[in-house]
């Protein structure tokens, strides 16, 4: 190898990266407005959000196939190889991400329509808010290459479940109280649950980062030993 | 190369598709034990489905790491790393289903507490039905590499939808009828977005196969432009 193609080589690499750190940027915007879009019952914001969802999909196409055709023509191994394919895990984490931020903003549209909830939306903002910063901190890690920034996200997982636990009675407390709202409580309930798997991607994109700058992954138990979802399990009595 | 290390190359492809057949089998099984343990309130069978889920994450591990070792080692080009990525992807969305059907088993066991619900339980168990066949059908596709086996799955995604719009509105029905059973019912109406989620990643595995067998991702639309999580939607009143 010639020192020109080594250093296109050490270029696309780095490409790679950024074009994942652009994405994640995008995509933490995006959580972040569908939030507020919810709290302002905001529709211009809310159909904004709908709308610049079709660029994340496009940029996890993107780096897709720059990442295979890296692999394919490169032929990238040890901490490169990981980098390649972290980068192809990440777009994948983060394409979700925008899916269920698209998502939440499609039902604030909806529940714009309806009644305001006030109390509820109140504790799905503060909800929101604790998973925007978490997304945030995590790609603070991803562009420093910090293993302990992605470590303290990770270790930080339960404080959504406490969060979505509290949510998850509330709302149920509220149906019952008024079976006028069921309807509405019904999509304040998979919003507080995109929310949960929002962070639950950003806790993969921790465990991605300590992959690509160890080449380990993560051992021992999650923050919490069951997967998000079960979280609301006990609560049925 | 000499002839040995050609065929061991070869031998190390066909046992990671191997592999991940293997893989698909049992979380074929995951998601059918989970929907009968449900539909017969069988706490043994919910228990049994909750444990053997490790498997599938030990599973999903080691096809990662033997896939990363055959690209660093290999530098497999054009089909040969579709393959290997194919399988890193489906994987990911074994496992995923893999979580799925656990986390519908561990409610089930919650609801087995429960007062029974009949007609909601048996069209639960219905939609469980369509969403399983709907894996069996891609990962016999998977198996023949069959593009329009895949194919065929990837456009029939639109029935699923259909059974969760009714099965929402059945849901939220029977909550207003009778408010005792909302916290029942929002279980059930998660166990119904799961399948839902479990079909989608049927419909994304169709999409791997497509991309390992042609080299090109799907162009148009899916079968309906909303995700799955948006179908719900315009039932608010």
């Amino acid at each position: 190898m010639n020192q020109h193609t080594v250093k296109a080589y050490g270029d696309e690499l780095n490409q790679l990266t950024a074009e994942v750190a652009r994405m994640g940027g995008l995509a933490e915007a995006q959580v972040a407005d569908a939030v507020e879009s919810l709290a302002r019952r905001d529709i211009a914001l809310a159909r904004a959000v709908m709308e610049r969802d079709v660029k994340l999909d496009a940029m996890q196409h993107e780096i897709e196939k720059k990442a295979t055709r890296l692999i394919a023509l490169r032929h990238p191994v040890a901490s490169d190889l990981r980098k390649t394919l972290a980068a192809m895990r990440l777009a994948t984490d983060l394409e979700r991400t925008g899916d269920l931020a698209k998502n939440i903003a499609k039902r604030g549209l909806t529940l714009a329509e309806a009644e305001p909830m006030q109390p509820l939306t109140r504790s799905i903002e503060r909800m929101g808010r604790l998973v925007s910063l978490r997304l945030r901190d995590v790609l603070d890690a991803y562009a420093a290459s910090e293993v302990d920034g992605a470590l303290a996200v990770w270790n930080s997982d339960d404080e959504v479940d406490e969060h979505y636990n509290a949510l998850f009675r509330e709302l149920l407390t509220y149906m019952m109280g008024d079976p006028r709202t069921i309807t509405g409580c019904a999509h304040l309930l998979f919003i507080a649950k995109n929310l949960e798997r929002i962070g639950d991607h950003a806790t993969n994109i921790a465990e991605t980062i300590h992959y690509e700058i160890t080449g380990g992954e993560m051992t021992g138990e999650r923050p919490r030993a069951a997967p998000a979802q079960d979280d609301d399990l006990h609560l049925l009595t």
